[in-house]
């Protein structure tokens, strides 16, 4: 493979995606390869969300309620999320956060199968989607067990007729590692089993086929790669027939058959919005879907391909450049099995590496103890961008230019 | 009483809270009376909502989460609530919705006192909290009953040794009427329940002694008197004696002792946080701490004397100039027994009374089945606004213009 500048930049001249970067708010100087935990700002975000702020609420107040169509936003919002995980028409909201949506849903799942003991996930699974497991097992009275699967290849022979609910992350947020999502929702459903997918780094990043898959429940994140703003509202997708057919405990006045006729008697929606709670928070939504607009016209099949190239590029130029400094690639090499991320480990420079890379332009992140992640959203990252990166990187790995006090200095978030 | 407009003019001349009224953003032509439906737009919030759009998301990206301290947020932003409701210093936390948050309180306080069985309530109280109830008794296998009282003045009879938690709201979101927190939490301790309060029509409308009154847990709305925006975050109180002794359901990665460790497992913070869940909805967050800060000078005993005052003013000009028409005022006249809003059932007319009002300029609001709302937002409601709103209704109902086909016409929300 031809690893120069040049091939990067004839890389990018070629790229049907490459207007796409245009679209986005990008500070100078700075690589961004962070998208997997906050993407970047669309430029007409600030439009929409001012429009929000100073027209419909400052100028209508309560009325936009109706005429700025708030109230059908988690709907509408949703809908836009629909064609990018394969949904079908009608099975998405945009709500709350992917925590609170988990709870719903795992909760949902057990309702419908929940005579069987296990919850099976992996213990690698994101932190906060085993920590909810926890919490509803112990608030119904341990009645289930969270059994957690070390390495996600034994997770086949994991599902016997005692697991109610396969409860899994697409895409690992550590080592990047994709699941074969069809294959896992099939052996589960031969088992007996239900399926929950977390979409939270494959949602934006790749095509996802929820529908196809024949995937009973997922939830996601609206401000990795889909672009919604820190902390953007999640969204929770259910199979059509996992809706009306019961009640999600957290029943809210949104989730009622109507909301705004003040019934002192909860009556589930049918609908998808049976799985919606509270009021939704405006201005995150709006941003939001002010993010989702740029999705209309995005061929997913090209930013898979895209994806791809750009973290395989990556990897052989680190190859190359980087051999013998102590990162050891903890992403498999197979694209198939691998999402929109490449993480590497190092023995004792994780933390100050990435430092020493921020501090230069280059943005990834470091996550305990020892892990350096570098996403590359393909809407936005280049060819050269990697290449760049890379340079960098080799510079700063060869002269141990981030052995200094002041990248070795810890803050609580990286 | 003097009812004539100069009166009022002269009330706004020598009110205090008066200078408070230019820090809002309302439109021309528009008698604002439904903040405690949705709170006016403050005017520095676009200032601040745009800081950390433009340059804390698009500029920082990841880096914000510490730099521009957006982790912190559910505490910071909590930090200026809890002087308006009394509550000690580490007692709140600003997140999710009132709903959700109701969950964890309702959970948290079963955990506590859960082998009585009931839960008490108001058959009258906002639909939304008995919904959650329902969904939360539903979801562990029928263990508790919710018992909801018809008429307030019955609830301290019906506090007997069956009853875990007496979950009220603190003023009616439909009649207006003020329970007393104090005697209320005292009679429920007395009999050896838990007490929860919505304050979601009390915060920033009145000075709440959460502390003071020995309450438990209480819940509140950011988007009415506290003007944080349409769906602003929640809030939730837990008393100190409540944290860290056990596990709120809703166990998510921002109620973990170390959340940025990622560790796989759960160990539950011990301070408020524990009644965090996921990630903020940074945007809206940063709308509801602009609106907080124009509280910092605002003396709550002022607020409370003229929210009594302007509620009164109305009551007595509706009385003079609107008698006869059917209007049954059904707040009470004690103002120790009100909040800060009125409320009047008409037989026929109450929708199109309303939306008449609406097109006058008036805006209130209309709750199911036959109810006409006014709000009375002590920081940017006048004495004039007062007069000029009694003033158009009483022509309304004179020349029954209100009686029109477009005036009929029902929308969702109103």
């Amino acid at each position: 493979m031809d690893l120069s500048l040049e091939s990067a930049l004839a890389r990018d001249a070629s790229d049907a995606l490459a207007p796409m970067r245009d679209k986005f708010s990008l500070p100078d100087g700075v690589i961004y390869l962070d998208g997997n935990s906050l993407g970047a700002l669309p430029k007409h975000t600030d439009t929409c969300v001012q429009r929000t702020l100073n027209e419909e609420w400052g100028k209508e107040l309560i009325r936009s309620w109706n005429n700025a169509g708030w109230v059908n936003l988690p709907l509408t919002v949703a809908a836009k999320i629909e064609p990018l995980i394969g949904a079908e028409p009608g099975t998405v909201v945009a709500a709350d956060s992917t925590s609170v949506n988990l709870f719903k849903v795992l909760a949902a799942a057990l309702a419908r199968n929940g005579s069987r003991r296990v919850i099976l996930t992996e213990q690698d699974n994101f932190p906060t989607d085993n920590y909810i497991a926890e919490g509803l097992i112990k608030m119904t009275g341990n009645r289930h067990d969270l059994v957690k699967i070390d390495r996600p290849e034994d997770v086949p022979a994991a599902l016997n007729g005692d697991v109610a609910v396969l409860m899994l992350t697409h895409v690992n947020y550590r080592n990047g590692y994709r699941h074969n999502m069809a294959a896992l929702t099939r052996a589960a459903h031969d088992a007996g089993a239900l399926v929950i997918w977390d979409l939270a780094h494959s949602a934006g990043a790749m095509p996802v086929e929820l529908a196809n898959a024949n995937v009973d429940f997922a939830v996601g994140c609206g401000y990795k790669y889909l672009n919604g703003g820190p902390g953007a509202p999640a969204f929770l997708y259910a199979a059509p027939r996992h809706q009306g057919a019961f009640q999600q405990p957290l029943s809210g006045w949104f989730a009622h058959s109507m909301p705004f006729a003040f019934s002192p008697d909860y009556v589930p929606a049918t609908d998808i919005s049976q799985y919606l709670c509270g009021t939704p928070p405006v201005l995150s939504m709006v941003a939001l879907d002010a993010a989702l607009e740029l999705w209309a016209d995005v061929d997913l099949a090209a930013l898979r391909e895209k994806s791809v190239a750009l973290t395989d590029f990556f990897i052989k130029m680190v190859e190359q450049r980087c051999d013998g400094y102590g990162l050891r690639l903890i992403t498999p090499n197979e694209p198939d099995l691998r999402g929109s991320q490449v993480s590497y480990t190092h023995p004792d420079g994780g933390y100050a590496i990435m430092a020493a890379l921020i501090n230069a332009g280059v943005i990834g992140d470091f996550r305990s103890p020892d892990i350096l992640r570098f996403g590359f959203a393909p809407l936005y990252v280049s060819f050269a961008d990697v290449w760049h990166a890379v340079d960098k990187m080799a510079d700063i790995l060869k002269n141990r230019s981030w052995d200094r006090p002041e990248f070795h200095a810890r803050k609580t978030v990286t």
